[in-house]
């Protein structure tokens, strides 16, 4: 099946896990109707922008970041990002992401469950 | 955990799957090291290399075009796709993928097994 860019859910989510500002999705599937993966999207986060500190049990989510930089907090440890950077973030840990830069910082978010 | 771009894993296969030229990957993470999932790579093929056609049993592939264009065989269907677009390819079902553009056809490839 191909799914065109134009024919993508969108959304923005406000202050997303507690974060500042919006997080825009383009959402590359529909997740219910896939095994195994309950996310598949582009997130932008304007700068100032971030989605807050949240765990994943039972799954992964990988964030590749496709430009921009900022900061992440990875179960703990803060850690400057940049493009092609990713982070994986599963079995209990937590994450946050921030715009910390001057441009949008762009992602593509995957959680894949266990 | 982050992974920065240079300390990912590069590997360069030729006339994937009977396909054409070359195809570049940048491997996102260590897939033996995760659930769920056997690829989280970026693949680069240079105008006129291909993937050749080939299925997916239990588990499905999303192909996510980040940049330049060209054509997908989506299971029997000749398809034109370009930056946006998502190819989803599972249960049996086959695909192959060529650059038919003149710039280089970049798109992540995520296998999520069932």
């Amino acid at each position: 099946m191909v799914i065109h860019r134009n024919e993508m859910k969108t959304e923005v989510r406000e202050k997303m896990r507690g974060g500042e500002g919006s997080a825009a999705f383009v959402h590359f599937a529909d997740c219910e109707k896939e095994k195994n993966i309950r996310m598949l999207a582009e997130v932008t986060l304007q700068p100032g922008s971030s989605v807050g500190k949240h765990n994943h049990e039972n799954e992964t989510e990988y964030y590749i970041i496709l430009s921009g930089s900022g900061m992440v907090d990875d179960n703990g440890k803060e850690v400057q990002i940049k493009t092609g950077d990713t982070i994986i973030t599963g079995g209990g840990a937590f994450h946050s992401i921030a715009n910390t830069g001057s441009v949008p910082l762009v992602f593509h978010a995957v959680i894949v469950t266990w």
